[in-house]
């Protein structure tokens, strides 16, 4: 194939064909077209944008250049989650054992921290002993026995989006809706689901962090949904302050832990349940709103949900003793408390220095090759809108030393900003589906 | 260098240093750094523009990636002229000799055709044993002996331009005007000159078919020159119709012959005739243009171009015999005459697509590897404005056989158009300069 003239076409803002996407990604997965032609054509879709048929034939051969979950014979609803990611967004580990314990089946392939955010894999790994590195087939098989599974992306699965997003990751080419779209549900449809959630987030905190860029994200993934047979909803979610109180990987498990057991944050618990009702009704466990609703929380009264996760952690090769005792998690060697500078009403805690933070502290990779300490990071326990007095406790650093408490305090001194103007956006703002979008009151 | 921000930059449209454009250069000649980034790079220049201390940094550093003529204890003014790029644009091979012959040195470094358009060198091995292959010594003991030389940029001159053409070419990154003018002018800085006269093609058989995009593109090579010490000066010309008669690499040389006998079409010498003003009042061998005028005729009237051009030849190791018998070039195995399908009065002959069918008779290159064919191409006698009459004859065809023939009738019947609309654009239309832009009576 002629690589020079697609480039030059989408260069120009034309389209290119199903059938030209189709090869594209089939030669390119073969090592016949070239890093440097693939990088320039991605440069110009960033630019230019893909029509909706590019980008479901795009998808469509990102998908078919792996492997995919088998469910013949499995009668059960699989709905997924998927989180655009953030600071402090454990929703994953808290989620997936509740809607598991509610009858849905959660085939879940998940990530590691990026950028400033963290990732759902490196803190299942904080747990000792716990692997997130299963074959397609024990995922499977555990699926099947239990219900759900937290994996990692196996290099079965879609192979040629895992080869383009290193490229795109060295060449700045990361930041393209369609390109992100078809990223995240090539993965996902991989999953064999029935159904599938999306939480984008917005705000300072999100990648996109525009709400246009971010209902924009939504409806191209929901589409592509619809398009494979994946029914789709989304959720935009506040991304402007870090969700929960707990920041950091074991710190985020331990709060896990505490909402199981129906003591989480109250903007955590919001938004891991809203998620959740979505799941509940595109599986069709739930008849309406309510009953999910209910489902999720009798789940987590009568212990299910708690007892869910402790086998999950379990038949992968985890300490389940930490459920009970979630001080066998790594421990910080370092913790100090950090108080509030003055009295105010506070106007801000900003994620995105904070998620930059934890990283410095080791908690997240600064290149591929760094080994995370899955101890450190904070507690912080205010949110924009609270009044504090000075001197009051507001937060607490896990570090691996005192230089880190240091770096931390002076990193909080900045994120968080008391008095000044109270801007914050609504936890949960919108419902997207392929009929359309809700504002959320 | 952290590259992936550097693109990242450039794609959000902001500009890079002067030293981190240097540092690329430098590191990307070297092999350092990766195509694969360049050319995401690439597009996202082409996507955005260069700011012009961007533009100068990039230029100084193609320049600064090789060696360049050197002119020490060298007295005469050296000017060189640089086409766009056109078809049946011999300019080069006619004004060289004519303006050397005016006491001018021209170090000419020309390149082969491109695309649609045909090129000096391959012009040039069409005269049998002629060598374009001159070191960087080779050229400057001539230019010293002779006081011109034409040759094909060697690896010594610019050799990071060198690598990033060979990677805008396959990754559709060709078409940006400051990565065609930094291109150009770097080469040309490199001749070590004292002036440079630019012609730039205008309309539908010129790369940049727009008067607007060739005006931009005068003016940022005109600013770099001027930057560089190389008072710079620029003609627009038309390109939406052949120059001269002759087009093809041995016919091309053949009219040359002619014209340098003072026997050469109205249109070649005036616009040849015309960058050589600019090339003499550059140099300083004449004090206006009426004088400059006057020494470009006489040095055609007295024999002394026609003197010049054979010495080129022959110290370039070509036949000289060819300028008093130019039946030595190669001929073609089959000619024919076309004649006008209907009366009426020519309104165009679209030169891309004729350049595009001497390519196809074998004339140019399809892949790198191709060997030219010199001999074929078309001799049209007739000019947009001309009235002709049912069966007049108004072109030859010079192809391998009768199935050239054919094809290249078939391209004339398109081309040539009679009857309609005469739209045709003044032959030299501005003249630029430092100053300005003067649009020509």
């Amino acid at each position: 194939m002629f690589v020079a003239s697609l480039i030059e076409r989408k260069r120009d803002g034309k389209p290119l064909t199903a059938d030209e996407w189709s090869e594209l990604v089939t030669e390119y997965t073969a090592g016949r077209v070239p890093d440097y032609q693939v990088s320039a054509l991605l440069m110009a879709v960033l630019w230019r944008g893909m029509e909706s048929s590019e980008l479901d034939a795009f998808t469509q051969a990102l998908l078919d250049s792996g492997d995919r979950l088998d469910f013949e014979d499995f009668l059960k609803p699989r709905v997924d989650k998927h989180s655009t990611g953030g600071v402090g967004d454990k929703v994953s580990v808290l989620l997936v054992p509740v809607v598991a314990a509610c009858g849905i089946a959660v085939p879940m392939m998940a990530g590691r921290g990026l950028g400033h955010t963290g990732g759902t894999i490196d803190k299942l790994e904080s747990i000792p002993g716990f692997r997130t590195g299963l074959t397609l087939d024990e995922a499977g098989r555990q699926l099947r026995s239990l219900g759900c599974a937290m994996l990692r992306q196996t290099s079965e699965i879609t192979p040629a989006d895992g080869k383009l997003y290193a490229l795109r990751d060295v060449t700045a080419t990361v930041e393209s809706i369609p390109l992100i779209a078809a990223s995240i549900m090539s993965k996902k449809l991989a999953e064999g689901l029935t159904g599938l959630v999306l939480d984008v987030k917005t705000g300072s905190g999100a990648f996109l962090p525009g709400p246009d860029q971010a209902l924009e994200l939504a409806r191209t993934m929901i589409r592509l949904g619809d398009r494979h047979g994946c029914p789709t909803v989304a959720l935009l979610t506040a991304m402007d302050r870090p969700l929960g109180r707990a920041l950091g990987n074991a710190l985020e498990i331990e709060e896990c832990i505490l909402a199981l057991q129906g003591r989480g944050p109250a903007d955590l618990m919001a938004v891991s349940l809203a998620l959740g009702d979505e799941m509940l009704l595109l599986g069709g466990v739930a008849r309406n709103r309510a009953d999910a609703r209910r489902a999720q929380e009798e789940a987590i009264t009568s212990g299910a949900a708690l007892e869910m996760f402790g086998r999950m952690v379990e038949a992968q090769g985890g300490d389940r003793r930490i459920v009970d005792d979630p001080s066998l998690l790594p421990q910080a060697r370092a913790v100090e408390i950090y108080r509030a500078p003055e009295a105010g009403v506070v106007s801000q805690v900003e994620p995105r220095q904070i998620g930059r933070a934890i990283v410095e502290l080791g908690g997240g990779r600064r290149t591929l090759d760094d080994v995370i300490d899955h101890s450190v990071g904070f507690v912080i326990t205010i949110k924009p809108g609270d009044t504090v007095s000075e001197g009051e406790p507001i937060a607490s650093v896990f570090a691996r030393d005192k230089a880190g408490i240091d770096a931390a305090f002076r990193v909080l001194s900045h994120a968080i900003t008391i008095g000044g103007k109270l801007e914050s956006l609504p936890l949960i703002s919108h419902r997207v589906t392929a009929k359309g979008v809700e504002v959320l009151p």
